[in-house]
Order: C-alpha cells, then sequence, then structure tokens
C-alpha cells in the first residue's frame, strides 16, 4: 500500500474512533490516548495525520455539518409559489434542524461548542456555516423579502440563529420541561410568525 | 465574630473570588485549588459553605441571573396600551438582553454551558430562568396573543430562545463576522416581525 493511501486510512480511522467518543460523551471527553487507544494506533501516529486536537475536532464538525446539509439538500423546493408554501419550506428546514440536533445531540452541540483559542475558523468550516444559512436564503427569495442580497443574508443567519435557539435551549432539559411535539409546535408557531411579520413588512403593511 | 457570620464572610469571599475567575477565563478555568488561592483560605474551607464544585457555579450563575433579572427590571413598563408601543417594550427587553450578555460574555454564557451530571436544576434556578421567561409574558399579555397562561407562557419561552440564540451565534465570533450595530437591527427586525406575525395570528388575519 503506497504511504499516501495508509495515511488516508489513518486518518479516517482516527476520524471515525474521535466522533465515536464525542458522539458518546461530548467534545470534553476527547484525549489523545483515548483516541489512539480505540484507533489501534500510537499516540504519536494521531500527529501525524491531524495537526492537533483542534484541528481533529474541526474535521469531526465537518462531517457533522455534511450531513446536516444533506438532509436540509433532501427538502425538495416547492413547486408552487404561494407564501404559504414558502412558510411551510421554512418550518420544514426548521423541524429537519430540530430533528437532527435531537438525534445527534453531542455531536451538534460540538460543532457550537469548540472554541479554538485565538485561531480563526478555517475558510472551509466557515463556508459550511454559510452553506447552513443559504438554506433559509432560498425561500426568502421566493417571498421577496430583502431584495438586497446582504440584508437577505443577514436575516438568513439571524432566523436560521433563533431556531437554533429555541432548539439548543429546548433540547437542554435544564432550561425546559418541554415535550418534543411542544418543541415543534413552538418552531412552527415562531417561524411562521416571524415569517408574516416579515412579508407584512415587505409589503409594507406594518413599518419596522 | 460567631460563627455563622465568619461562615456567610467567608462564602461571600469564595464567591467573589469564584465570580472574578469565571468572568475572566471562563467555566472550564475554574479549579478549588485557584479560588482557595485567590480567596485566600484553605481548599477544604471551600467545601465547608459549598457541597462541592457544582454548588459554588450555581451559586455564582444565580448571581449573574439577578444581574440580568435587575436590569430587564428597570425597563419601564410602557403607559400606552398601543401595539407599537408593546413591540417597541419587546425589542428593549431583547436589547437590553443583548448588551448584558455581550458585557457579561462569560458569566453569561457559564450559566448555560453549566451541566450538572444527573442532578436537575434546583428550584431557586428553575425559578430564576421562569423570571426570564415572565419578562416577555407581560408585553404578549397586554398584546393579547395567547389568552391561555399556558400557551403564553411556552410562547414567551421560544420567544426569549430565540432572541438567546441570535444574540449567542451573534456574539460568537466564530460564526459571524457581524458588527454590534448590525446585531441590533437584527434583533428589532426579528422581534418585530415575530409580534406583528403573532398579532396577525391573534386576530384571526393569518392562520398557523
Amino acid at each position: 500500500m503506497p504511504i499516501s493511501e495508509r495515511k488516508r486510512l489513518l486518518r479516517e480511522t482516527i476520524l471515525d474512533a474521535s466522533e465515536q467518543i464525542m458522539a458518546a460523551h461530548g467534545i470534553g471527553a476527547l484525549k489523545a490516548r483515548d483516541i489512539a487507544r480505540a484507533a489501534g494506533c500510537s499516540l504519536g501516529a494521531i500527529y501525524t495525520v491531524f495537526t492537533d486536537i483542534d484541528d481533529l475536532v474541526l474535521a469531526v464538525n465537518s462531517r457533522t455539518l455534511t450531513r446536516l446539509e444533506a438532509q436540509l439538500s433532501a427538502y425538495p423546493e416547492p413547486q408552487e409559489r404561494l407564501p404559504e408554501a414558502a412558510i411551510s419550506w421554512m418550518v420544514s428546514l426548521s423541524l429537519i434542524y430540530l430533528d437532527f440536533a435531537s438525534q445527534n445531540r453531542l455531536l451538534w452541540r460540538a460543532v457550537f461548542e469548540h472554541r479554538m483559542a485565538a485561531r480563526p475558523l478555517p475558510e472551509e468550516q466557515a463556508r459550511q456555516h454559510q452553506a447552513l444559512f443559504a438554506f433559509i436564503e432560498r425561500p426568502l427569495e421566493q417571498l421577496m423579502i430583502e431584495n438586497d442580497a446582504e440584508a437577505r443574508m443577514l436575516l438568513a443567519r439571524s432566523l436560521f440563529s433563533a431556531v437554533h435557539g429555541i432548539v439548543a435551549l429546548g433540547l437542554e432539559e435544564k432550561l425546559t420541561g418541554m415535550s418534543m411535539e411542544s418543541l415543534k409546535q413552538q418552531i412552527r408557531i415562531v417561524v411562521s410568525a416571524s415569517t408574516v411579520g416579515l412579508l407584512a413588512r415587505a409589503f409594507g403593511v406594518a413599518a419596522f
């Protein structure tokens, strides 16, 4: 086996092991020693394929974001160009996000909890975050809410963040005793209400 | 000095030291050894006034929540019972939340990051979280959005969570390069839009 192929395999094995540890115990439990044991490699081998543990966490987070993107992409863009269809589109994307977060609790949390001391987010990871916001931009565009691309991007990011907040605090038993059904209903209400309000603003019915 | 008074003073000193460490370096940096050094007491003394470090973090978080509550309480309830006044009231409360989070970044983050292994949140802390949601319930009540108290409480919690999400991801440089002014504008838009949409629903103009 050529060295490059051996390295690729080692990288995948370490990535799989790290993902399993993070999925089961969270980002705080990721220790080089345990990764090496689970991957069946030496401690030093990790650093031949990853710069450091931050680099490894980023690679796991990138996998998580890729899976989330795939689930959001699978939702078919509505054929009818009706406000109701666009609103239900936004609600559906939000519910996909909730389901993903709920089923990948610790991996999803790791995407948001991971902070790198004084290092900016690598370009690829930043692009993946942008791609998430872009899912919200499409229905906003169809509804002709914010015709300026920059303003639409900012708004998509804010709506994404709002849904993220409801999902994050909702899943955190600490703050709520909310059932999954009730959480879905709340997302439906808040996302629909925001969109109706934004439409009222776009059509000059409400000023804010 | 009676023992009870000495204990009270020791508790305050340890609490002050812990708060300073958490404010400067975050919850992850809170170590018993450092607390004892900063408070000028022995390691064992900490455990005469706090059950464990979780108990201590909860006490710091409770202080943080009390300060946040005080700032939200300071905002005067609008005299006029107009929809515009109630919407601007909700926006103002959200902006107070943003300012507080921005000025108390790590202490505020500790309230949400602190997770206790398999222990429910103590009643007093749960009450403090409820009190935050209650600030949103008052304008919703005035606007006659959700006349059922239980539904209103759930909605207040969801709107709080939505604003929390915008603030949390907005302040996290990682996900955004948003300026504070732009962040405030986004909060204004999303909170106003949600409230207008909820009003449209309450008045039977929109169904969702």
